[in-house]
């Protein structure tokens, strides 16, 4: 397991790094935070040469995935690691609307991104890519669990060794969906704030490249690509209202920082986009920030069944808190119970199923429009993070349940009469 | 729920249906067996008309899905139901070709297809399609699991009604993963070919589109897209040898129509292809027949981990048959300690996560290497067909356990070097 030992080539767009708070600028190395005023490090971009050289036709011949974007990622060409992560669906919910009274409303379905379901593969591929050029051998993180799977099954791909954290009370689908591609995992006991702590001594003291850590600059980077993509996928047009999840803040940010870029380079024309996040309220402290109009987020103890957006201490909060402010957006938080009937709701309409995480985006939309806050006319497009095959324990019980038969004709019969009289198919008459 | 009134009004390539056996012709209708011969119906084209209208050109400027090749497929237009099934990577396997001493390995990763992350959103994108046209308002399908969850998804996107049957011993997130979308689910005391029994006694008697039944024919030529797809990606190119699962032999016949029809239309030069089939020892009807010389399989009855491939009377096994013996191909079955570890390779090998019968086809893949039935230079594909989520009990306690550990440094670092003694990180030094 080897230190880093290079730093960046400089054959990208990318010029270096920059403190958010101070603007104290670095080089592309493996460092996240400001010597000066400990506020984050975020790459920055020469986007006179973007202007020159990124057009839609260059975008539409690259690959179908988030590499087609490559001149606007902090990675040079021969790093690249492209497992296909990326271009997942933009789907018209045209049931959805219908239930809800919207006219212009899509799924962004990161439920089906590659290889490991979540959005997490997006930004996991930046940073594994990032680390092949610095010359890390060991990867890490701290997650939630989506990140876990995603660096381990990545790592795997790339030969890279893995090393993981995790809060020990994860679900079993995500456990099982990190220790199959064979890595070490650490199942912390403690909640997530106390992983990410732990593992920012473990940074400290080992030369292991932290995809969320000492690489937090280039692995956010990989978020931009939702915003990117949402608009080629609209034809080149910015939509008027997102909704995505708020964890550490990071993605709701950097959704916002690639619409942006896309109208520097000349991409798109530029046009007020609101952005509305969800949290669970079990772990809200963006969104108790924004009821309570303060400008800085309080740590909670996080209590949901929305555990991969669980972070009580959001690096990215008051970011988040700033940008539903001045785009005219909200911050509103459900119920565990309201989260389980958005997973329902959007599997019963549009044949996704989702996790706890995206359970939370949709029942924060039916909140949002039921108080008048989305305009059914608005084009509107809802972050789906996630896929419900990982969180299957959040809904065991709460959804229906097979008719046990006989394989006779005359048992099929009496069951089906008995489904005629319940809930079941009344319900998805009233879907039609 | 309405049966079906409309018969197909030829619009598309596809200009009727005739019986495999007898040459028996029929119109494009909701039907599957001669009624000369009982043989099984399929689709017909226009090969002449076909090779005017297909191009590379006009099937690269088509969607990113199977609908780029609709022209091949029995759909008019305006009833495609597209979820961006189909155009699943393909994956350059480099780590573990190296384990296993070949040098031109491919995976179709079909574990991360859309909407339900198996191979089987392709045939009912296809049936649903279908289904849509000739007017039935109840979908309904007889599944080893696979086939539920991509029904059901699809039908609820779609509005339409759905009840499905599946074996009462189904794994919990195959039926979780039925269930979410708010179908009606019969979950039957047998097994899959008692469930297909029953299926066909309430196809005759209810007016429901059977995605596996009555809309066969269409549903089955989803699978070509498995070759158009390959041979695309490929660069317009067929491969030497495939391997693929074999359940009810359908899928590994119709890639091989793929491969056929792209010959046939100009679009790829022909050569050679070896068809080589999986089967799991608990369930190798197909791989018995083989062995012993037959030119009939013998039912048998079911008991593997594999239980999407669990089929014991499998409806086009003679054509399987016939089709590895035929291209110099082979048919191989592998135990279940032998799935799991299939399973456990392409995971730490190259990231991915596959169900039971991807297990199934990496064991057979190396025992075919080992067997010298594969030549290390042949370009070969390996068909993945679903993912490992949807069966997890499959290999829980068979796959490393996470440390538990505090939150503290020297708990991390006590279970550090106790995980360097173990197998864990020698094993992945192996692999590297």
């Amino acid at each position: 397991m080897t230190q880093a030992t290079l730093n960046s080539t400089r054959t990208t767009a990318a010029k270096g790094l920059a403190c958010k708070e101070c603007g104290a600028e670095y080089e592309l190395k493996a460092t996240h935070i400001c010597e000066l005023c400990f506020g984050p490090l975020e790459v920055q971009y020469d986007y006179d040469y973007l202007r020159t050289k990124v057009t839609r036709e260059s975008i539409k011949a690259g690959p179908h995935s988030i590499w087609r974007y490559k001149d606007l990622l902090p990675v040079p060409d021969e790093h690249i690691v492209d497992v296909g992560t990326g271009m997942t669906p933009l789907l018209k919910a045209n049931r959805l609307a219908r239930r809800l009274g919207l006219k212009n409303l899509y799924i962004k379905n990161d439920a089906v991104n590659m290889p490991t379901l979540s959005f997490k593969d997006r930004v996991v591929s930046v940073a594994l890519s990032k680390a092949k050029e610095f010359g890390f051998s060991t990867i890490s993180c701290a997650s939630t669990g989506n990140l876990a799977n995603s660096t381990a099954a990545i790592a795997a791909h790339a030969g890279l060794d893995c090393c993981v954290f995790i809060p020990a009370d994860l679900e079993a689908g995500k456990v099982l969906g990190t220790v199959i591609y064979g890595p070490t995992v650490m199942a912390v006991q403690g909640n997530y704030d106390q992983v990410n702590r732990l593992c920012c001594e473990v940074a400290n003291t080992y030369g292991w490249g932290f995809v969320n850590i000492n690489l937090r600059p280039y692995y956010s980077e990989g978020s931009k690509t939702l915003g990117y993509e949402v608009a080629e996928q609209l034809g080149w047009q910015l939509p008027d209202h997102i909704v995505a999840p708020l964890a550490s803040g990071s993605l709701f940010t950097k959704i916002h920082k690639g619409f942006q870029e896309f109208v520097k380079v000349g991409l798109v024309e530029d046009k007020p986009v609101r952005f509305s996040g969800a949290q669970a309220e079990g772990c809200s402290p963006i969104a108790q920030a924004y009821a309570e109009g303060r400008d800085f987020v309080t740590p909670v103890k996080p209590n949901t069944i929305a555990k991969s957006i669980a972070i009580g201490n959001p690096a990215d909060g008051i970011y988040a808190l700033e940008l539903a402010r001045k785009t005219n957006g909200n911050i509103e938080s459900v119920t565990d119970e309201e989260i389980i009937e958005g997973m329902k709701l959007l599997a019963e309409t549009e044949g996704i199923f989702t996790e706890t995480a995206g359970g939370t985006t949709i029942a924060v939309l039916k909140k949002l429009v039921e108080a008048g806050k989305i305009n059914p006319d608005e084009t509107t497009v809802v972050y789906i993070t996630g896929n419900g095959l990982k969180t299957q324990e959040s809904v065991q019980g709460y959804v229906g349940e097979p008719f046990t038969i006989e394989a006779k004709l005359d048992s099929f019969e009496r069951a089906l009469e008995r489904s005629q009289t319940l809930d079941r198919l009344d319900w998805q008459q009233v879907l039609v």
